[in-house]
């Protein structure tokens, strides 16, 4: 059995629980961050911390406690629930409060949650075949930059996805993929640039997203950040996705369209493992 | 101490708890709805039924409690709470299960969650007064007719217009008002013509709304269900909302521009009186 983190208190996963007048619970007013974990190693905490500041900072969310205690916790709860490959997902809410769309006191509390799941990061059957996607209207609110818990309609959507025999889906807004149901989207074209959305609202700044352009530039590769449309996408000599547990995995498939040759590209293949060196390398 | 429902328990609100791994927590997996308690009595309970049914059913969630069922949960807490004049809150999220984005087995049973606020209805110092409203983009999800708990956009902007000392938020969508932060919105042109946006994805079909409008008619008012514009309601003779616990409630500024002679007019003075006197006296 897990052992889960709540307000400072370790539980079994069990008895875990959070108040039903949690504003996560009633208004999905919390934000939340997965690190990935590699050989029992953190792979870039940093970077999750300074974008879980970014969301707090942009929802006015008092939260108080340091970056290394967080850290404490994601540590404890990889020794006691024994994660060598996986991750540890954090959220953050407002807090518990009698229900009001108006924020409560800034003295209330927020809620911390973390919990650990086992997952293999390296061997990754999907990685290994390419994944199948379909493309679907982005209906999402439009501060996706904020790593919110608003995720019902990515829900719906990979759910969509699964029902349809594919694997993930690519949301289009105004003719153009913005990103996948929780991964950055990417295109290699002819010439081998890399193209992928530039940041906005529309998309997450993907903490994998920064560290895979940075190894795409030590290859040598061109890397254009700008949108794509899903027709550009369906001629595309590759595609791909990032995200922290997902590394960089291989698209082979685009509405019942395929990918190239139909099967992972050298390209996305040398990005998945000089990303999987270099975080292993850095994990700490 | 309220009593609190959650899954077949009544129990002390303290003690009123989910599963961190709820999908309501997680991915704002959940839909809610709001029926009203006057004289202890519920306020047009069996419209919210089949509105709550509908989300249900766009969102393809299971949930197999009857109507009778809920409705014995509302009166037994409007009891134990001694609720003259309020609310009952009521969500059903999808379940609790280990974090995915697909959707849990259909077999994961939905959680169940009610509990009741005081609130004064009838004696509502706003309506006496009028609400002061600010404008604010509407950057919600496009699917704001399935009552979800994706409400952290409405929470910032109505927390946003108490900052700016206003009382509500009305959002704006390619230059039309859609509605307010948890309310439909209205305005009186000088004809007398009530216009209030046409039912569409862009905004709750509101159990309020459906009476209100039925009102209209019973007073001889014309109604245009049309889409208007900032500029026209900042015009319009009168302006109002509608919500459960709101029932019609004056506007009597927009963005700092007097409605009208800025005091709640003769049409939304009516369409209370009327509204309140009907619930009254339909309520079971």
């Amino acid at each position: 059995m897990r052992t889960v983190y709540v307000n400072g208190n370790y539980v079994p996963e069990e008895e875990a629980t959070v108040s039903v007048f949690d504003r996560g619970f009633l208004f999905a007013d919390a934000i939340y961050e997965v690190t990935s974990i590699l050989d029992g190693n953190l792979i870039d905490f940093d970077g999750h911390m300074k974008r879980l500041h970014r969301s707090l900072n942009e929802l006015k969310m008092p939260f108080y406690m340091k970056d290394a205690d967080l850290m404490a916790i994601h540590r404890e709860l990889v020794s006691r629930n024994a994660i060598t490959e996986g991750l540890v997902y954090l959220q953050i809410s407002r807090g518990a409060a009698d229900r009001d769309f108006i924020f409560p006191a800034a003295s209330v509390p927020p809620t911390v949650v973390l919990f650990t799941q086992e997952k293999e990061l390296i061997d990754n059957a999907l990685a290994k075949r390419g994944q199948k996607v379909i493309t679907v209207d982005d209906l999402r609110w439009r501060r996706c930059d904020i790593k919110t818990v608003q995720l019902l309609w990515a829900s719906i959507v990979k759910n969509e996805a699964k029902v349809k025999g594919a694997d993930d889906a690519w949301m289009v807004r105004d003719g153009f993929v913005t990103e996948g149901s929780s991964n950055n989207a990417y295109i290699v074209e002819g010439d081998g640039t890399i193209v992928t959305r530039s940041f906005s609202y529309d998309i997450l700044s993907g903490i994998t997203r920064t560290a895979v352009l940075k190894c795409a530039g030590e290859i040598g590769a061109k890397v254009e950040e700008r949108s794509f449309t899903v027709d550009e996408a369906k001629v595309a000599t590759e595609a791909f996705s990032t995200s922290a547990t997902g590394f960089v995995n291989p698209v082979v498939e685009i509405d019942g369209v395929k990918i190239g040759t139909g099967v992972p590209g050298p390209v996305v293949t040398r990005l998945r493992e000089i990303y999987t060196e270099t975080s292993r390398a850095v994990a700490v």
